[in-house]
């Protein structure tokens, strides 16, 4: 446990790519999406809260997931599930976060960790926290670095500075530019220049220096956010919250925040080598799931279904206790989920939100 | 409509290459496999109740299956629904309807057509069976054989023998030999040999003669069905039935009698040059419905559900009113029925039976 550490886990996004396991109704992070008998937000959970402990721990997510999420969790307590009305983003999630964090416990360090990703190495990623910990008792913003692997299009990268030599993080560097998700080309550049990193969207920073950058950068959404968490632990929460949220601005806290603290040299990053994914498409998904050396199927299945394969590779989604049977079909995704079935290839993992798309235009929203 | 000429269908079989759309319980001709909007039973109806005109069109199935068939079909009359208690193979079945047609009308010609087969040319069907009937006036059976297009190891074949030049049946030629489904070599130099045709199952006798073959080759067979057939029209059917059919033999009728007719000389063949297949597999079923030049999309969609496609071809078969997506897959067969999902590509079609095989063995014959 880290002294005075709050874990926040924002839990928003709806998870297109990965329809029809993840819906509007029941996003990405409350499903078992790789099979291990925990959903992506309980897996977060696991992560984090043993750097924080239960009373510190926190997930900001919508209402309409507030009665899932808090079913899911059962340690969590009441007072650290913050609800949003609507979706406004992540600037203004974490933003609320840190004033209540900020209003219990003023010299807290906070960390946001969003609640659908993947880490592998756990004593890694907890070993990698303590040094963003440390690296953020200066006031700056620290983030997480991930070396890429591959030019994935897919992820923002971070161009990294200077070595800092910072006591407790060793290896914390300058952060220089925040790089919205590049074209290939690009991505290609910034992989193998061996000075960008991808960014895991994960914050570091003690609640003071984050809600002071609040103050400067954004002011407006600041004060709207205060005007809130005063409200907080009153009886006027709700009405103040049902007149103040619809309003706020819809923004990433990557653009509000961390590109411009990023150009006055306020922004740390520290590698993080901890066996990363974002759990982005179902690509991902079967890579993170495929069969070890020596298991016999070739197959992952994931849910209720009876799976029979015949000459095929590929992962299995069904929550019906149904046959599922594969026939000469290599690489393939097959998601039946109720009202929707999704069989993909996992070269076009991408492409499902077209699908979801063209869905939509056929008027089938229902099952979105 | 052909004087005092009978058509019977025999419609059994579970199409276990079809499945999950065919079933033991549900089989495949009573599916609109081919989605047309009639399932291949009422297309076979359509295309010989024309010939024999409705009082003299029979079925024969399961009675498991009776009350399917009944629906489906409304201008089969009663008395020419005969139900097996239990399968017996074909030579039963049409031995059975044999009898019954004769007791009725002494000088019948009959007509035995699957009830699961596809054919695109009806008008040329139509003269085809004329032919047939024709070439029957002697006391043959004539059967009807298909040129082969390619070395089709699923087919049985006919070797035919030299051109007979009957009076109304100038194609007919007399059949040699029948020959089981080849191996790969057999079935190349069958194909190419010009000497082979496909046997496409259908059968054309006059009543009398046919029920002289089975007296002749199967003589035990041919006396228990005539038990049976005395016992019919009275009320000692259902005890008779109940007593003697389970003993039958289960034999094919191509083993029974033709067989052994042909070695004698008694077998012709006529030519059948009216665009059939069997609807054998997931693969004949997508040859069929492939979209015409001009179509916009390159999957075929039957049945209830919504598909979209995104860089996709195949056909989808779904039942219930979901969204049924294809992202990346090309040839696929993706088959949705209630407890039971299918993915198969179009090159293991026929693979789809081992599917079949596995999910037995794992317990779950329960969706068979």
């Amino acid at each position: 446990m880290i002294s005075s550490f709050h874990a926040v886990i924002p839990a928003g996004g709806s998870g297109t790519r990965l329809w029809p396991l993840s819906r509007c109704s029941s996003p990405k992070f409350l499903h078992d999406v790789l099979g291990t008998g925990r959903s992506l937000l309980q897996a977060t959970w696991d992560r984090v809260e043993p750097l924080a402990g239960p009373e510190r721990t926190w997930v900001v997510t919508g209402a309409a997931h507030a009665r899932a999420v808090a079913d899911q969790l059962p340690q969590l307590s009441e007072a650290n599930l913050v609800t949003e009305p609507s979706p406004r983003d992540s600037a203004a999630a974490i933003g609320l976060a840190a004033m209540l964090i900020h209003d219990r416990e003023p010299d807290a360090v906070m960390g946001s960790f969003a609640a659908d990703h993947s880490i592998t190495n756990e004593w890694e990623f907890r070993h990698v926290i303590e040094q963003a910990v440390a690296a953020a008792a200066g006031g700056d913003i620290v983030t997480i670095g991930i070396t890429p692997t591959y030019p994935s299009t897919a992820y923002g990268y971070i161009r990294t500075g200077e070595a800092l030599g910072l006591p407790g993080a060793p290896t914390a560097r300058r952060a220089r530019e925040f790089v919205e998700k590049p074209a290939a080309g690009l991505a290609r550049r910034y992989a193998y220049s061996g000075r960008y990193r991808w960014n895991a969207g994960m914050f570091i920073a003690r609640a003071d220096a984050l809600l002071d950058q609040f103050a400067r950068r954004a002011p407006e959404l600041s004060a709207a956010l205060r005007t809130i968490a005063d409200a907080w632990n009153t009886p006027e929460r709700e009405a103040v919250v049902a007149q103040v949220w619809p309003r706020l601005e819809k923004k990433a806290i990557d653009y509000v925040l961390a590109e411009g603290a990023a150009a006055e040299g306020q922004v740390v990053v520290v590698p993080g080598d901890f066996g990363w994914d974002d759990v982005g498409d179902f690509d991902s998904v079967a890579k993170l799931r495929q069969p070890l050396p020596g298991e016999p199927d070739s197959v992952h299945a994931i849910g209720r279904g009876d799976v029979v394969d015949i000459e095929s590779s590929g992962i299995v989604f069904c929550d019906e206790p149904k046959v599922v049977a594969l026939v000469g079909v290599d690489d393939v995704i097959v998601v039946d989920s109720g009202d929707a079935l999704l069989v993909a290839s996992r070269a076009h993992a991408q492409d499902v939100k077209r699908a979801v798309a063209r869905a939509r235009e056929i008027g089938r929203a229902d099952v979105l």
